[in-house]
């Protein structure tokens, strides 16, 4: 598995009834990946996982392994209230065709390190395929500190990515300096992107990518190659609408731009709600800010949008 | 419906291959009632609620429904990552027998006041049960706080209790001052039930009553009454047990206490763990410390532990 | 030293040069006595100490000293950014007349429990006075234990009561719990009396009072008698008062309701700014809206506003 | 005044007696220049200025000042808990030598932007002197946040520079993405430094530095130039030395690699403590891995150590 660029952690559309479109999820899918992504990281919380029925998980896996056609990664997220609920995920994300697997610490109960890594061990062991463990202590309470994540990365051969999600840059630096190359580190919070890379990330989990890929891509082309100029240009601009990405309601942000750009609807499951009145006004009204003074991106060929 | 006394956060037994034993836990019900507590409340934290299937669920409200024989309310707890999951659960659980409802907001989602309100005000629109509001901003985020219970309130007639467990004692006064009679307060930290109590709680969803429920029903009394002296003395020799109802391991803590009171087992699901080597016997001794000075109570009818 | 009853932690009056007003301090001082206040307590944060120089507050203490003309106890306010200016500071303070002083951890360094012990410790040992320890981590950072309360309380005889102000009342119960009568609590948040008296604490430093000095007295009377109803009506009154004492701006706002009641003036000096504009409006409706509810107390000698 | 380069935040030395060694302090201050440092701090948090008098504070610019000998700015520290003095401080700084302030918000009072602003706007009008804001909300709870920076940089002209100490590499985007070149950002945490200079950042208020310059002016160089492999190598080998400059205990962690490297003496004041027993131990060996295995620099011209 390759472990690189910006892989979308994408966003579940419903239909009228509140049922997973899987038809535009896969044009979704093919989109992202006609516009320079690199993989797909479906079910996680951006993807209303917590809302999603096993089988809905598993549906969702198939189509977007049928939409990358080999051409691209398929990352499926394993979260769950329950040990054994997440072991059975894993092993049935694998049968539907993921390439790799997302590992999430149990969701409500922030326990102690000893039981934090039996429940992602128990994951990582459940399948042989390459795993990404994803820390945010923000969402979960549960933080994966650099050394347990070395202590991990000794006793799994198979964990091979980390994605960070802390919001603290210095993160990144740390686990570089205990772990060298033997891991990836992906940034998982859109505006901390730059930061990461200036540190050593590779990667990106994206948000926004789910509207603008092309924008995300470039700008972490950009910033891998060190180009400063641009990097800072393209990143000053983007930053109001990356900063979608961090906040509770980032679903239906995140959704809200999407359906802008005529690339999904605002829909999403209870307990989220879609924006209402005046807050629904202002949101629109500076992603249309941003989306004005959208930058010309030249040096990729130009993709249609999908619709 | 009468909210009043102690009611206890039942847990849940688990047999050697860690289903859910029936058996045992109508035995439980029985002896929590036989020695004072005023009703039953399943499935909650405490109740490892979310590590069971939906359909265990129903099952363990049956169980307690068939133990408490008419005698006591069993209050069906409803916690769900999803609004219509939740909506469904409540149903069920008033089919299964329910007096009410023990209404939680959404697991990992911490929304604004309007998801938060219409989340819960889905649930307790499902039935025509009574309904408490659960408030734990610590474990779950989401703070009602006074003024959003006071809206709630006026909305529905069947929401009549709330239970606290900010670990404010503070709260309690302000709910009161804001509602007067209107609703029951509930206290639901164990370490906190003197303090609620004096400024105008009137029940307590208790943990440690799992295994103490004569302790717990005589403090919760002299307390009610008045009784500073005969409170103190108690309070402060149970405080050391009671306080292992506020961390997040809360529930292996208190089955370990059931545990060495015969009354249960220190079987947990994952992600939870049992306590292991040093802190099992540093939690031990403790539990034992504090038993061996157990005070004798003697204003009650002696109800001999069921084994 | 009896440390017992409500003792305003008294506002620093200044005149227009910003300079302090000792004439209205003094008098100030008599009128609280006069209506049931049990002590003084000059130079805390209510009185603005951080911006008083070392003479000024002697010379306050000087004034409070003479106004209490032994009626009642004065304690001193022992707080600074480094050690030995605290010493200094306690032995003046003792020379100036103060019957017991009140012992802050150092500002602005949070350090470890030796070295907040250190400090403490130089300032109890630095004269024979009455201390009473002072704990406030929402402002100071410094967590005084109960258990390290416990070790101050064994080696220095004359540390004999401690000020809670951490909001939550179950430390006036684990103090109880672990040190038995060996110390006086007093509550050091206002909207936390009823809850604190009702587990233990026998004393008030208390805010509103310097406004509101009968309305401070009759409540903790009525909490210490144990007069549920009673209590309960005028606290419910007095709350949305009270809760004034615990917001940063908590001397802007208590200035404010003294000025209302022709008791002071609204002055205090930067970095502190007065209210202004919409929010001094919305604050002095609230004062209004509660003080036109004013109880009408009749069991005490009605002692005239002085003026 | 060029806000550029390495700018260690000095520490205070004291003698046996515990008052300033200006002696060594002007030593040391030479020392730091010769070795590629670009400016000097005193009285900062780092330089115990809360434990200064008035008077040692100017004594210790005026001693900065003369070692310095126009080489390189002089920039005094101006915290106070009182406007008024902070206000004078900054006058006499600017009679001292001084070439600019560092300006803090108050200590000890975590008011509102209005009064945050006129505490911070007085001081920067207090003189003609270039102006470097501080902000810090992990030390001093107040955070300036990038639109508020934003509106005192368009008031006054000679605020110039801000120093970022929120730990959070994203704030330097933010600023930077809002003011442009306007003002300079300087890194005020020493374990953030490469990760702030790769979003814009091009100062460092330095900590280590005080015993390492030329390790400092070295990193600094790398992550300016964008050589990666020789920034990556250097700073993941500083990593653990430079990760202690942010406890709440960084006074006596700094002195002590001072003092392991032969520039200056464990001394601090009251209430800081000297490391003691096992802990010093511990930093101690942890200090001498670090050093065992210092690189060897090459590309700057050998400076002796002063002693």
């Amino acid at each position: 598995m390759i472990w690189n660029g910006v892989m979308p952690a994408i966003t579940t559309c419903f239909d009228t009834n509140y049922a997973v479109d899987h038809k535009f999820m896969a044009e979704h899918c093919r989109w992202l990946l006609d516009n320079g992504c690199s993989g797909l990281v479906p079910l996680g919380s951006l993807g209303e996982g917590a809302t999603l029925s096993f089988e809905e998980k598993i549906q969702i896996l198939k189509t977007c392994f049928q939409a990358a056609r080999g051409k691209a990664p398929v990352v499926g997220t394993i979260s769950s209230l329950k040990t054994t609920e997440a072991v059975d995920l894993a092993k049935a994300a694998a049968d539907a065709g993921c390439d790799a697997l997302m590992v999430l610490p149990p969701y409500v109960y922030p326990g102690s390190w000893r039981e934090m890594k039996a429940h992602v061990a128990a994951v990582i062991k459940a399948t042989p395929l390459s795993c990404m463990l994803y820390n945010n202590p923000v969402a979960y309470v549960t933080d994966f500190l650099p050394e347990q994540i070395q202590e991990l990365a000794q006793e799994f051969e198979n964990l091979e990515a980390v994605k960070e999600s802390s919001t603290d840059a210095r993160r990144v630096s740390a686990i570089l300096a205990l772990l060298g190359e033997r891991l990836e580190i992906f940034v998982g919070v859109d505006d901390m992107i730059v930061e990461g890379i200036a540190v050593g990330a590779t990667g990106w989990i994206a948000g926004l990518a789910n509207a603008l890929p092309r924008e995300s891509v470039e700008l972490f082309n950009y910033a891998m190659t060190g180009d400063r100029e641009k990097t800072f240009k393209l990143y000053h601009w983007f930053l109001p609408l990356l900063r979608m990405d961090t906040p509770p309601n980032f679903v239906q942000l995140i959704k809200l731009v999407q359906t802008e750009l005529g690339m999904g609807n605002p829909r999403v499951r209870g307990p989220r709600l879609e924006l209402a009145d005046q807050e629904l006004t202002q949101v629109q009204k500076a992603i249309r800010d941003s989306l004005r003074t959208r930058p010309n991106l030249s040096n990729m060929p130009a993709i249609p949008v999908a619709r």
